[in-house]
């Protein structure tokens, strides 16, 4: 048992003065320069980047169509920058079918009365920070109001603090074929197009598959983070949207993958409100990544957010 | 199954160019002009109307007496204007009895244990955003600290945007006695002298019925909102606060009408953490408005979100 | 029942006309000069003192070192002041067994195979606002952003409003041997040196005990704050960190006392995610004060938030 109250020996004393020093005079001249970014007028980290020139990584005050107003992280460099943070995907806990903190899927247990789940695919709710974006879900109003052309996705490990997430991402990827304007500019309206709805279709209606250009990893990288099992039914160098299983279960996005066989509860994440198969158990944010040994991703791929980005 | 790597067809490239384009020059003037909203220093729309001459609908920033400044939707046209946005009653679904979402009764289950359910009717705990008013529950500041004398109330259907909510309402009326300066100025206080609590009182120890005008809708059609059994225990044209049931159940507003039998499980909102007939079937932010095919009101008023306006 | 249609008496009318014009006045000047304060540029309230001398108790506007903003309370009167209010641990109910509402243990149920809970103690996540401390769980950036080396710890009974709760308070009180620089300044880091984790060791590998300066209360008060049997096993003066039970589930503080035995569940605060004891009595953010009498604390204490500042 540590008892605190005696003084700091007097050499770790004068180091830590120095660290904090440092530490205060930096950070109140970046502290000013961020505070200006309060005046800038942007609806995406694209305009801002555009409209005030600005390339350096970090947080930004973007403004709604409707005039509310929120900071997110902007991405200015990958692939020529511009690129804005709307959401994140966080799974809190394998265990939990469709409980507390299953945002992206329901939170209310696996339920074929609630097809849609929690709707937070297609609807203005918003949750989290950007400064929190790794530690739990995270959706901001860039989700619904930005009018986009492609995407870009990170999968960071949990808890990462944002100055950190661009190097310690396992896997990072985007889009270039602008296929955001074949529907509707945004996630909200593709997902309006193809519902995340549990008995909307079979396994064949299933939205589009946009080839990805890789700036972290690559198809076979991709491969290995997804459960041996599931190899034999993917093919990487893409993300989809709105696959359905077997059980007509439908989920929202297959990240860096282009299902070629049903089984999608295994490498797709998101979801309507009800899986049928082994009820509850495929339900979740993660629907069935710790579900059968054969199919379940490495524990890095469990345990990083799944960031989200428009251009 | 789409894939989508082609190009997109030659005309249609100009059209959506031109969209783009409108979209992004109309957006850049109009974002700079709601962004000198954030000048403004006021508690109240009213406030706004009157210190700044505003009078278009739309978000503004308030500021609490304490200095704590959030965004909320003004309401400026109806009745003069000047209606602040403080809060909606939103139900995620009417299978959950008292539970996730369930935050104007009780999140926790039906339990006579918790009289006063989770208590968000007469605390300072705030959850949501305006943007996503009509998509989960919001509570703002505004709710505990503004002085109002008077509210306004719109039955919007559920995932509406902001800008539709007037024209897409179902209902929507307001009171104009002032009564509020004689409950303490909000619902915070009104609710603090009749506590939505489990077993505060009977059926006779309800709380007062305001008399309403009609902003669109009147008394016929509000009697319509409800189910045909209800129809013949209230009467239309009040909104009604604390109202209590037979088994002593305590709810929070009647939407549109005044209780005259005391079934009022069926056709007002919000409660406290009991509702003992049928346990839990009746609890929920709507609490029965599922339960009894002759008492249920139209679907099109159970997936309406109820947005609360002070002035 | 009371029906609110007919005008108020005349006297009753002229001093609330009263009230109402002082009312707006006062609070418009008083806006204004909160309203200034968000030009201040600063990473904690220490800061906002030293660098605009502000010496007024109230809400101010701080920066992560990523730039985020937001608003939080500063005491800028005890002990010299300075003083940022980072979060507060608030118990929904004694009868929720780490379900929803107890985010400071786990809201997924008491689970040995979550050992580390919701991790809020260790991550980025936040939630809550400066206003609703009282009334429901609160955590923002300057939990994780701020480099501190002193704590201060008001227990403040449930839903007081923030302008009363320096007075309201039951017990205060501060450190002043700048311990948190041993611990890299903050609770995050120093929860990632002291894991709040079910089965990371026995009783005997707590945390530091840290010795208290008391600003109300004293250690006789602190005593009674607990119940009988508790009082035989700690002593009053001290805050403590990540104390461990006989049954080796973790908790995150022992407020104004440290442990001199192992019961440690009925007088310590926050928790990993499991409590082997009577599985699930013992889970919750005040884990087990309600569960056996002769330990139990007053009702005056569990009906309190606590709230944690840093300096």
């Amino acid at each position: 048992m540590t008892q605190v109250n005696e003084e700091l020996p007097h050499t770790k004393h004068i180091l830590l003065e120095k660290r904090i020093q440092n530490f205060t005079r930096t950070s109140f001249q970046h502290l000013e320069k961020l505070s200006n970014r309060s005046s800038y007028v942007a609806r995406s980290c694209k305009e801002i980047m555009d409209r005030y020139d600005e390339r350096e990584d970090g947080l930004y005050y973007l403004t709604t169509a409707n005039g509310m107003v929120y900071q997110t992280f902007c991405d200015m460099t990958t692939a020529g920058g511009g690129w804005t943070l709307v959401a994140s995907v966080h799974e809190n806990s394998v265990y939990g079918k469709c409980t507390l903190g299953d945002r992206w899927s329901i939170q209310q247990g696996n339920n074929a009365n609630l097809p849609d789940g929690d709707g937070n695919w297609s609807n203005r709710n918003t949750f989290g920070t950007a400064e929190g974006a790794t530690s739990d879900d995270f959706k901001n109003p860039g989700y619904y109001d930005i009018y986009a052309e492609d995407m870009s996705v990170w999968h960071v490990p949990n808890n990462f603090p944002l100055d950190h997430w661009n190097l310690a991402a396992i896997l990072r990827y985007h889009t270039n074929n602008r296929f955001l304007r074949m529907y509707g500019g945004n996630l909200l309206q593709l997902f309006k197009q193809h519902p995340v709805r549990y008995n909307i279709g079979s396994c064949s209606n299933r939205g589009p598959a946009v080839p990805i250009v890789y700036d972290h990893g690559d198809r076979e990288s991709t491969r290995m983070l997804y459960g041996p099992h599931s190899r034999a039914e993917f093919e990487p160098g893409f993300i989809t949207f709105r696959p359905i299983n077997n059980e007509r279960a439908a989920m929202a996005i297959c990240s860096g993958v282009k299902p070629t066989g049903c089984n999608t509860e295994h490498y797709c994440i998101g979801g309507g409100g009800y899986f049928p198969e082994g009820n509850p158990n495929q339900c979740g944010d993660f629907p069935a990544f710790e579900a059968h040994q054969n199919w379940n991703p490495p524990k890095e791929m469990i345990e990083a957010a799944v960031l989200l980005f428009y251009r």
